[in-house]
């Protein structure tokens, strides 16, 4: 080990890993040290350059970097109304069409943005009927965005047009806010590239009807909801803020009953969206994802850090954002998801690793918080045990532990967060993420879940990038 | 080992339980083989003889037991509606007063418990003051009895009258029926043996409001709400079916969500219901209780079975009733709790262990699922391991493995559940009770939460009585 990576490995509150040879590990478990032991993998090819040009500024990074940690830490995410997506998202013009992931055109596109890009422009009365928003998506007729670059996240195709409504996230500690879609449920919605009328004219009722007795509800309450203590709560319930969300969204409903009784709203349209919100266990997804969001966009631009900020797919490619480097994105191929599938279906009908919903990830939930949630492995696969093993695993490559949420399995110690790009690249561990699949062709919906690996590629970009600049 | 005790364990089908030198274990292990490490003690003194006769028998109990476990297994608890303790249970007239735990009188009452008996004759018009209830009390003017021999259970002093409303329960296999007040939350409650104004005023409108509104809202659903599908996934989200009922709570109340929004009474009332019962984590206790009294009801009177099928404590005696004896208690004193306290108490200020909530634990729930609710530990004190480890050491003294109630984090074990009589006294190993704890003065309410062992003896007495009739 060079002088350099010494350095850099000192500069880390962490206990010990142990990255190969078990002999070190065992003589230290056995002097009571605790010992996180990883499969070693060799640091990414061609990375020796750029963090050793790091590791020579590990202490400027390390200060970067807890203050990039503080900002995620610090930030108080609450669910303060509901707003429309053309009025609140900087540019957004009628034939705007936002997504998921980093930025993409239309030919890279696959089945699923494809069929959520067609039924977002029927949904505006952009075209006619499929085969005319196609061709006009091929001839360039929308403009295409990434949610991200919009103050916006987006599950799955993530697919944010100018009249859909949006809860609004504001992070009441920094200022920022974050914005995100209501959660449509499961089966053919539109986020999974499903497009035909019973899809649109959900979408219609949820701008209609849900989005309107949503924003009463919450302003009865006289007090925006702190989606932070929220989700902290819920982690204690078996959720992991990603992909299990029935703690989170009986929790929201909780909170939310009285003044829905209280409503002066039509009370069919009352009981229709107080329906519809008890029958999606999903429903919370959509606003831990914006909590995130506003939480992680405060980390942004800390110069010289290499926290991650953002991580987001659009179904080709897998991009990150690093807080020291801006806007950036840095990309490569979207991972094939290891899971469970639905009857019917299998690896062969899955589309690549789609959505906004990393950015859970990126501030200690999801796959980081997996250990809170040992039922989710009945979702994604794996047994109980792997849930433990993938939080544990996370502290390795995390600058922090999370002050507010908690694992009660492993003690009350706070999940892994602030994914430290150098050493994704350094130990060759790359974030856990879980997920669901897509169908690959557009209208189907979603056939599983399970685990993703994203591309090292991105982060060995992330890393060379951060090089140059400090 | 006699051939009589090793033809007692070997009709139990269990994982190897290691009881002493751990050579044994190592080797098993070794092989493979799941081994359990309980800490060896000697059979309780004097009874092997008991457990000697027993053991001749042990193929006829053997059978005994699976039929009682099948019973408590297929039982289908539901929450069918609610009525009134004087119409619902047997022989209750105007003066009687049920209570938790086995059969006491007045004289031999602690402090909660008198407290709750003077509220509940005050709540009833029979006395004019605590000083007159009290007066009649001593004079015999009450008819005491236990909540357990009139289909009731009760938290805590667990105590009943005449006009107190009642949530119904029908296990729907079998056919019986138990019943249960409403919990009032937490502080200044009768359970704990508050009796001034507030409590007062607190039930008259649990009588007169909330159970109306309650009763309106079941009738509403349609179909009854299935109590042990309820539970088993509270399990998933982190209670543990006693003392951690946060989840259960919230699971109920998304249930009746939409129907609570449609109903036909005053909309001041709903949301003084709905906001009582979205207040109050506790809420939903008071259904799992009934729920696992009608599922131990069905296992009674299984003759030669040596399983608990009640486990009850009033304060100054902890009774158990197995299967094989009819209605019989076995008794011995109840014990102190060690656990956490609220700010400002101390052990000396607490009450012995009191309350028919040791139910859940008898269907295998509460101390036998603590597993599944590692942040229990923060209100009963000791780590989240411990809370594995209860679970894991129960395994040794339960004659089988719940096929609803799983546990995530052993894999989706069943939580182990038809505690053996036999096999308490036998392995020295009591069962694990994790419960409030009240003041021991009436009046002032919870002070605190923790684990209580049961009396040995009320085992011993149990096993020498079914040695007798078997």
């Amino acid at each position: 080990m060079s002088e350099a990576d010494s350095q850099l490995l000192l500069a880390r509150p962490i206990d010990v890993a142990n990255i190969g040879v078990d002999l070190f590990a065992d003589e230290l478990e056995h002097q009571r040290v605790h010992v996180s032991r990883v499969d070693w993998r060799p640091p990414a090819e061609d990375t020796e350059d750029a963090l050793g040009r790091l590791a020579l500024q590990a202490a400027d990074i390390a200060r970067a970097n807890d203050l990039a940690l503080e900002r995620i830490e610090d930030a108080k995410p609450l669910l303060v109304g509901v707003g429309v997506a053309g009025q609140l998202l900087p540019g957004m013009s009628e034939r705007t069409l936002l997504h998921a992931g980093p930025p993409i055109t239309w030919p890279d596109m696959s089945g699923p943005l494809r069929g959520a890009i067609i039924g977002a422009a029927l949904y505006e009365g952009l075209a006619t009927d499929p085969d005319d928003a196609e061709r006009q998506a091929r001839a360039g007729a929308f403009e295409f965005s990434p949610c991200h670059e919009r103050g916006a996240v987006g599950p799955m195709a993530g697919v944010v047009s100018a009249s859909m409504p949006m809860c609004i996230v504001e992070n009441e500690t920094h200022g920022n806010r974050a914005y995100c879609t209501f959660n449509e449920g499961l089966g053919k919605v539109l986020r999974y590239g499903a497009n035909d009328a019973e899809v649109l004219d959900r979408l219609a009722w949820i701008r209609d009807v849900l989005a309107r007795v949503f924003a009463r509800a919450l302003e009865r309450l006289g007090s925006p909801i702190d989606l932070r203590s929220m989700t902290a709560q819920a982690l204690q319930m078996g959720d992991e803020g990603h992909n299990r969300n029935r703690a989170g969204t009986s929790l929201l409903l909780r909170e939310l009953l009285p003044v829905l009784l209280e409503l002066d709203e039509p009370s069919s349209d009352v009981v229709a969206a107080a329906r519809f919100i008890a029958g999606n266990d999903h429903f919370y997804l959509n606003l831990t994802m914006p909590a995130a969001k506003a939480s992680a966009d405060a980390a942004a631009g800390v110069e010289r850090s290499s926290i991650v900020v953002a991580m987001a797919r659009n179904g080709t490619e897998f991009g990150i954002r690093l807080s020291g480097t801006g806007g950036r994105w840095f990309t490569g191929p979207s991972g094939m998801i290891d899971g469970l599938y639905l009857p019917g279906y299998g690896p062969e009908d899955a589309n690549r690793d789609i959505g906004d919903s990393t950015i859970t990830e990126t501030v200690g939930l999801g796959g980081f918080a997996m250990a809170a949630s040992p039922a989710i492995v009945r979702f994604v696969g794996g047994r109980a045990e792997d849930a433990l093993e993938a939080t544990r695993a996370m502290y390795d490559i995390s600058w922090g532990e999370s002050r507010s949420y908690q694992i009660p399995a492993l003690g009350f110690r706070g999940t892994p967060v602030g994914i430290d790009c150098r050493e994704v690249v350094h130990t060759g561990l790359l974030p856990f993420v879980n997920t669901g699949i897509a169908h690959r062709e557009p209208g189907v919906g979603q056939i599983g879940a399970g685990l993703v690996e994203p591309p090292m590629e991105a982060f060995v970009k992330g890393v060379r990038a951060l090089a140059e600049c400090v």
